[in-house]
């Protein structure tokens, strides 16, 4: 039996049969110093347009690895294209968000200023940093786009045509999201017309950005019952119904016996 | 105006007009030392059985304070009822499952040891407390139920008959769960059947216990599309879609002006 490669990379450069591919400085550092592991091991690798591939490794030191790349063990699939754009949070619940959210298959992360969002910047690297260890873990073949954070005005001036924001409303009136979702009337196998899922900040939405949004006609807003839900917890039911109701939770997944949870 | 009662405590003592309520010591605490409140603040109390009530604080000193019940705000209603079935996880993921399940509005949370549980015990007042704090915060009327943590055998054993068991089938195969809840089969606005999520450790569940699981007619496997989720993940998704397709997020919850997440 092909011996299974448990360490699974993301990496920017082509992957084609017998490409050569250099790994980064912190990738080199996990397999040497922290999984303690040497030429020979196999890896699969993957830069969110050629699929999956098994490689090589070749050779590794301070700061530097090589491997070549086999064969593909996974062809690049499109994937449902949701969006989150949320008013940013504190440190550990943004890295939260950014990895639940790849996991739960986020297509991008916009962060947003609103008018009482309290964090007055975000570390774009360390979503990204995020978001890409998420991705290697769940087996994703891309990584979420991180989009350049921008205020919510800036947002919906450039917003594109025909993705659709489901608004998590917290003064409630919104749509149940069974509901909104469902008159989407998606049909089983057919990919999910683009959208996005926008969560405001812990202090919530102003009245009149509220307002704003609702007269949108791009915007539905949804609501999610009648608890009230931490920011970071809506961000994820919608996209985790999202997903159920209209992504790729819909297909039946065929059984793979070595399939576990995340370590 | 009444004046906007902003701290929410979960009391054991009944609730009626003119009681006198004793809160405990790290309630206290909190309003003195935290909160740095005094006599006359008014509170919300709730007990999981008598609705919500504004109080009004009449004295507090080092480790006590109590205060006196003045009018219900909130009848208690039926929720719908789901449990949690769980291989407790490592601390900070166990503590965030209970907060979590808890907003989600999970009416018990059951840690349950399978074969591949790697965690060797659970503190369950530390899970009971998570889940106070949590029910306090998204304005629930009641906490979860704290199980005594249990082996897979024994749950299983005790199974309370009609209780469906949606089970987390990391191996794929599983039905896809909005299909799987779909089944189910509900009205708008009648309360869900009792049931339980089901989620198996880190380690996956042994071939022998996913194989007792598939045959037992109570359980229905469930798939939650093709990505990795972790543990934790694949439990908040499914309260979130059974909440969304079966549970108290079919309804639309009336507009409440100063309605925010939380803080």
């Amino acid at each position: 039996m092909e011996e299974r490669a448990k360490i699974r990379l993301f990496v920017e450069h082509p992957l084609a049969p017998g490409a050569a591919v250099g790994l980064s400085a912190e990738q080199a550092h996990y397999l040497r110093s922290v999984m303690r592991l040497g030429p020979g091991v196999p890896l699969l690798l993957f830069n969110g347009r050629d699929g999956e591939w098994r490689a090589r490794l070749d050779g590794l030191g301070k700061g530097w690895a090589s491997c070549s790349v086999e064969a593909a063990t996974r062809p690049q699939v499109r994937e449902p294209d949701i969006w989150l754009v949320f008013a940013p949070l504190k440190r550990a619940r943004i890295d939260f968000v950014a990895q639940k959210a790849t996991e739960l298959g986020v297509s991008a992360l916009w962060p947003i200023f609103t008018r009482h969002t309290s964090v007055g910047r975000v570390n774009d690297e360390r979503l990204r940093a995020n978001a890409i260890e998420a991705a290697e873990q769940c087996e994703r073949l891309t990584v979420p786009d991180i989009f350049e954070p921008a205020s919510l005005e800036e947002a919906l001036a450039s917003w594109p045509k025909g993705r659709r924001i489901f608004l998590c409303d917290e003064r409630g009136g919104g749509a149940p999201i069974a509901e909104a979702l469902g008159t989407a009337g998606q049909s089983p196998g057919s990919l999910a017309e683009p959208a996005a899922a926008m969560i405001g900040p812990e202090g919530g939405f102003s009245s009149e950005e509220l307002d704003r949004l609702r007269n949108n006609p791009i915007v539905t807003p949804i609501g999610l019952g009648p608890r009230v839900l931490r920011a970071d917890t809506a961000a994820l039911a919608v996209l985790a119904c999202w997903q159920a109701l209209v992504g790729d939770w819909r297909s039946v997944r065929a059984e793979t016996p070595a399939r576990r949870f995340q370590p």
